[in-house]
């Protein structure tokens, strides 16, 4: 299984009603994306600085994204779709900045979520 | 469900290799820590900048941790626990920085990963 896990930051000025909205619609249109297996988006709801080691500040991020795909020939199915491309049109309105990672298997997460 | 992710980010100088055992040795550990439902640790593998909007530039993170807890009164159980402040302690030994989020559910996460 391939991860991709997104921080989101809302664009400035965007209401977070707008914002919540604009995620929700992109989280129906994935159902149609090929080759994505999964996604998912939650909101950010809070952001604890009282960390027990040096805390990592980064400013503030409005939701956190993530994409499952089954391997990599899913992955090159969902990259070269007409409706992954609109999906990602769609993102650009409501997207003010992005930050991927792509993760690897350590330990916990060998499953679909 | 409440769900909490972490950016971790290796001290500085410490090999790769030592924070890749470090992070499976606290995913051993959460196994016995009470009140905690779920906790996976993977490590970044790719970080890419190509996005198709505005990039969010944070510096390099080295590994996303999760936690996942059934609800407040186990949430509260977790942070009582001496088997949690000792994870809390070997967690001291390899993050070099951390940003937590506490996120809320907005769609298709409403399961225990």
């Amino acid at each position: 299984m391939i991860r991709m896990l997104y921080l989101l930051v809302k664009p400035e000025g965007m209401s977070v009603e707008t914002f919540r909205t604009e995620c929700l619609r992109h989280y129906d249109m994935s159902h149609d994306v090929p080759g994505l297996h999964k996604y998912e988006v939650r909101l950010v709801a809070a952001q604890p600085t009282d960390t027990h080691v040096p805390f990592f500040d980064i400013g503030p991020v409005d939701a956190i994204g993530e994409c499952w795909f089954e391997n990599e020939a899913a992955y090159a199915i969902y990259m070269a779709s007409d409706i992954r491309k609109a999906w990602f049109e769609h993102g650009k309105t409501f997207i003010g900045q992005l930050k991927p990672f792509r993760t690897a298997s350590i330990a916990g997460n060998d499953t679909a979520g």
